[in-house]
């Protein structure tokens, strides 16, 4: 299939393109490399050696991988819409937005720049396709986020809330009424809306991935070269809970928890990102309602975590005060049966975890900045 | 009090800012005549042959209204911040987003447009509010047409409609899901999650209006000076429905239905908008959550007011394909306890409508340029 990526040189667009390729689909990269800018702005970097775009690709394609790379912002419409009407790919994998909560909360330009970027971009994704490829099927990375954690709506659902309205005794499913723990997470919740409205008016084939907590850094494609490299985030803006304890472990570091630690999160690995996605693109849905699966492996406490990180590897867990708004502790049980019933069968952490810690403890002691590690804004 | 009004140059806003001077505050009024180029864009134009605001505004300050204006684009934050920082008012009533359905939905350009001029709108609003003047009001026109029309839903509550989880068999009251016909009507359900977020996380005290649709033209306060008339649309863009048929009978044309004519909907007078903001920010809620109104007088199918128009002023009722998507038929009943329980004497269109419609019929005729009758969009 022709597969457009917008996103494509960021921590989970990158690995996902390669996967793509790797499974014989001709892929077009998009990306304005915002990512890379936005390390420059904050004093932070990955941890991997990452290598320039043209680089990763020209390595790419010595394994015979079909990668093409458009330098663009699909903030852009004019611009944007002209390689849509160009390329008419069968399906749009749209990972470009801002991705992290503390950056998104750190003052009105980082608020701002989170609600523009993500929900200009979404909407002009979505006028593209109405406009100049009415049958491409978009797939959206979302996020578990959106859901909150109230324990009133019991496990979470994909996407649909079944409930019964008091004042008519009818039982309708609604879209699951969101509750997001940030403004990053608030677009997301955002997005949903513009689904919902584009799918009703236009027929938008569209799948939404409610993802989890990603981790890891390489994934077997990423491997195969070093000028393949993926990012790998630890500071305390874009580095996600698991790998900022992974980073802190391997290199010698306090394993620093945000409260009590009692938050239960769901995660996957880098690698199922991409299997995912994979599946949900080669199994479109249908027009009639967006599809909402959730991308999650497995269930843990953010304290579970870092209680195995110190056992295993000899850290220190230090608790702090959580700088985030969100309720100290939750339960949470997550519906995955969608990509399941697809052929998705989880990497487990306690499978996986050695590894990635002893990659990073090995490689790259030396690229990490201690006065990055903390630095997530209060909110 | 000091209140600031977004989008005081504009249907709703003009008579509104006019209410709140008479009635004693200091009204601070912002917009940069974006409705003004909307006219000359489309070749359209009010009926009413209105003034220019520096006119509209000296008539007005000669009845001792304190009414200070500012040509400002309230999606351009550093500036706009900064009167706010400057002015610090009680209360921002914010009127400042494209508001016509058809418009919203004419192409990309309108749509993109519509979205991007409204989220980034309402979103710097809630910023200058939090980092210049935390204890504002913000009082924002929503829209009844963010509920959508569902049988199952029952009759529309304020805002918050009360459910059973099956999964739970838990009671909670959740923000209705909307189910918005339009981009317009989409961007005022993303406006909710706005809202949600920011008053949760930053404890903004916020009323979001869902109004009707407005109908009529001219208020007590803007009969006293021919320079302080209100603007009447009766374009297929921007006219609301009760008023196209008005100026439809009034200058001896057919009064077009979409479709059966048998869909239901809230309507409100003009003046009537202007009373219930009033009320709403003399009466300011506690920031624990958003407060939300139903700002409606009364419901009727479209049909019957059609038919009730051709009656009045022998007109012809014509009806049309309808060129949106929705219900042929719907039922309705709406709850509007909340501004009725702080004042609210709803004006009913069986003791107004002659008034507006001798006054359009005698003015006016001369300004309807017919080809601008049937300008709505398919969708």
């Amino acid at each position: 299939m022709k597969i457009m990526v917008l996103g494509a040189d960021g921590f989970c667009g990158w690995p996902t393109s390669l996967k793509l390729a790797k499974e014989g689909h001709d892929v077009i990269m998009i990306d304005n490399l915002s990512r890379r800018k936005i390390d420059k702005q904050l004093n932070s970097n990955s941890l991997t050696n990452i290598y320039n775009i043209y680089d990763r690709i020209e390595a790419a394609r010595k394994f015979n991988y079909s990668l093409y790379f458009i330098n663009c912002d699909i903030t852009e419409y004019d611009n944007f819409a002209r390689y849509v009407d160009q390329h008419r790919p069968d399906a749009i994998v749209h990972f470009a937005e801002q991705r992290a909560a503390p950056y998104s909360m750190k003052s009105h330009k980082e608020r701002r720049y989170t609600v523009e970027n993500n929900i200009i971009g979404t909407h002009n994704v979505l006028n593209a396709i109405i406009d100049h490829s009415p049958n491409t099927h978009l797939v959206h990375l979302g996020t578990m986020g959106v859901y909150g954690y109230s324990k009133e709506f019991g496990a979470i659902p994909e996407g649909y809330l079944n409930v019964k309205i008091n004042s008519t005794q009818n039982d309708t499913d609604i879209l699951y009424p969101t509750n997001p723990g940030s403004v990053y997470h608030m677009t997301k919740s955002i997005d949903q809306l513009l689904f919902q409205f584009y799918n009703k008016n236009w027929d938008v084939k569209i799948t939404d991935l409610h993802q989890g907590i990603v981790w890891g850094t390489q994934t077997e494609e990423t491997q195969l070269d070093e000028k393949m490299v993926n990012r790998f985030d630890y500071d305390g803006m874009y580095g996600t809970v698991l790998n900022r304890f992974i980073s802190q472990a391997a290199t010698g570091n306090d394993i620093t928890v945000y409260g009590t630690g009692g938050q239960k999160r769901a995660f996957i690995h880098i690698q199922d990102t991409a299997r995912c996605v994979q599946l949900s693109i080669e199994n479109p849905p249908s027009s009639e309602k967006v599809r909402i699966f959730n991308q999650v492996a497995e269930v843990h406490s953010v304290k579970d975590l870092a209680l195995m990180m110190e056992k295993t590897y000899n850290g220190k867990v230090e608790f702090l005060d959580n700088p985030r708004k969100e309720l100290a502790e939750n339960d949470l049980q997550v519906d995955n049966t969608g990509l399941k019933s697809l052929g998705f069968e989880p990497i487990k952490l306690s499978n996986r975890l050695v590894d990635d810690v002893l990659y990073i403890a090995q490689q790259m002691k030396e690229n990490l900045k201690q006065e990055n590690i903390l630095t997530s804004p209060r909110w």
